[in-house]
């Protein structure tokens, strides 16, 4: 089993429904949720507007621009209606978008936009063998961008790989993530990708830690390299999961949905569109994968289920120290703080080796010796610092 | 079409993908989410615990219990693997959450605990045309209770009963819901249903407005009457919608699926389980149906998507005025006023239809008018009452 699945199994964050199929529990759920938020924030800066679109999929739609049938795209399910209407289940949504807001859209006026969504999509893989990096349904965030000439397009296009990079920065894989030169698939010649540096990877990417940006081995042919300015020697191989991608589409879904929009001199045109694609769920197995280490996950404070992981250590009869944890608790949860409290009957090394395991990024220790010296234990999952601190001194440090 | 959503289907709210399956638009899903929070802050406070389960069901688990053949269970779709392995998309979760549970809770230490999720459910109806009130696809909040005896299942019972009136209460049609006694179908002798009184509901009900109960019409024999105390006299029959149902489980799923926990005195038991189902879909559909007049939608503040709707009514080269409207726009956002602009170059009449039938609670007029009179003009959208304020009156009004 893949190392994000095991570790986020064992840690209680997620449960394997089967392949590729995954229960979010609790832990893992305020992990998801906080990605999430974040993704939504950079994407309603750059002008994003949240959508959500059904599910099941009506075929004449995608009979328009010939995506219905499974010899032309292999990853459907399909299921049917009573009277034995067949439908699909959404693994992109670029066709019903398109026909809904031809609906909403008639003049220059009403463009740019920009509506995204955040929703499961089925994708019926042959094998899924990488716990929540490649799921058979799985959490996407998919912006689709609707213009009207190639250059708001190519802005766009831009503006939105720059929200990309500061998401991944804020999720603490900025550093190891790069925008990289791909296939451009069915649409367009090329398209981006953002691929995150792990062994664990699916991709083969050839990265210039330099100029920071990479290609995909599956194109990176003299051709492309002489066009990126690169020459093979500043290159390295290595393995990569690709955690976001943006296309430009053209109008590859608006002729064929014939969404036309009237210009300035009442001229009617097929609105240009692109697409920018996110996984919540495969980023949350990213982040897994890449910040953990031999004793279990390290999330980075911004996505982490809690802040602080409050451990009480107190003898069968140690109602003091069980009284100052729960004080201790109240205090910061009435602060604003998001803290996990493990007041379990268990041995404190048990206790300890869980809050690693789940990998919150600070713990906090009160027993009968913390209580002795007045001094809080203090640790920081990911750097294994320890202080010792009073707790006022706690709160300073918390700014609270 | 059904009134709530051809209403919210015009109000730009919703967009129909087929029948019974609908998308959510900015608007629709502002709304949503206004109530799916409303609903999570309810049952967080009464020990609730958010998880997340997958759409795709396996088999093996619903075979246990009996309910994966057709015969059985009318409203499944079905899909298949590449493989040929059928799966099922999820019309409620007993079943797979149970599974879960067998490996996380050993010991009555571990009990009670009150999971829910709030996902999107599959039910593939043979007819759907009451919007969004009866979905083949639609969002359902499904809580589970899982105790060690029946006692504690009495209590949770009517303890979420109580959050489901204040639930009703919060989005102003608790006066015109009351708990209603029902068949309890293959899991007990009754339940108890929440039923909105409103003439397009599907279900009849007879109510009693001096004890604030009804009987379902299905349900309503002299034996059952007599039980509650209740004689025909008093009761009136109405048409309904069912916005919520609370089940008592029992045993039905943990037996068979063998989800035990050790007791005090280390035997084994079945756990003891109820259910807990409200359907933020379909009660945006209610609110839509009986709150609504005949301009348009009313939403209560609690779920509206916006608090102001401000409507800037400029001549052609008002400077002054659109001026004037974005300055009050931005000072309101700032103080975390949610704020819908409508700056459309068209007929003030036009506007204030459009207001109207969106329906959001306060709606605020920037005009040449009142600007020379430095008087804003503040509609309250539910009552029509208009006052006209100076702008730091208005925001002494809202209280910023």
């Amino acid at each position: 089993m893949s190392k994000n699945a095991q570790l986020l199994i064992r840690a209680g964050f997620i449960h394997k429904e089967m392949a590729g199929v995954y229960d979010y529990l609790p832990l893992g759920l305020r992990v998801l949720n906080n990605i999430c938020n974040i993704i939504r924030e950079e994407m309603g800066a750059i002008g994003g507007q949240e959508v959500s679109l059904s599910h099941l999929q009506n075929p004449e739609i995608w009979k328009t621009t010939d995506r219905w049938d499974d010899i032309k795209v292999d990853n459907w399910f399909k299921t049917k209606l009573k009277n034995d209407t067949e439908l699909g289940l959404g693994f992109t949504h670029e066709e019903p978008l398109t026909a809904l807001l031809r609906e909403h859209v008639q003049s220059y006026r009403d463009l740019p936009i920009y509506p995204y969504q955040i929703t499961s999509k089925f994708r019926n893989e042959m094998r899924a063998k990488s716990g929540i990096m490649r799921g058979r349904e799985f959490l996407m965030k998919d912006m689709y961008s609707f213009t009207t000439n190639q250059e708001e397009l190519d802005n766009f296009h831009e503006k939105c790989a720059g929200a990309y990079m500061r998401i991944f920065d804020r999720f603490g894989i900025g550093e190891r993530t790069y925008r990289t030169f791909a296939s451009g698939g069915v649409f367009s010649k090329y398209s981006d990708e953002f691929q995150t540096i792990s062994e664990s990877g699916e991709d083969s990417i050839f990265v210039s830690r330099k100029r920071r940006i990479a290609v995909n081995k599956e194109v990176c042919s003299d051709e492309v390299l002489t066009d990126l300015g690169l020459s093979r020697s500043e290159l390295e191989e290595k393995k990569a999961i690709e955690v976001g991608n943006i296309f430009k589409l053209g109008t590859r879904f608006s002729e064929p949905l014939g969404f036309l929009y009237t210009d300035e001199n009442g001229a009617k045109k097929p609105v240009i569109m692109g697409s920018y694609g996110i996984g919540p769920s495969r980023l949350m197995g990213t982040i897994a994968e890449v910040l953990s280490d031999e004793k279990g996950l390290v999330w980075p404070e911004s996505v982490a289920p809690y802040k602080i992981h409050l451990v009480e250590i107190s003898a069968k009869e140690g109602k003091g120290v069980q009284t100052h944890a729960k004080k201790l608790y109240a205090h910061l949860v009435q602060e604003g703080i998001e803290v996990l409290m493990d007041d379990r009957e268990l041995p404190a090394g048990q206790k300890f080796a869980d809050a690693d395991l789940i990998g919150i990024p600070y713990r906090v220790v009160v027993s009968e010796k913390t209580m002795a010296s007045g001094k809080l234990e203090l640790k920081n999952r990911a750097t294994g610092e320890v202080r010792r601190l009073s707790e006022t001194e706690l709160y300073q440090y918390l700014n609270i």
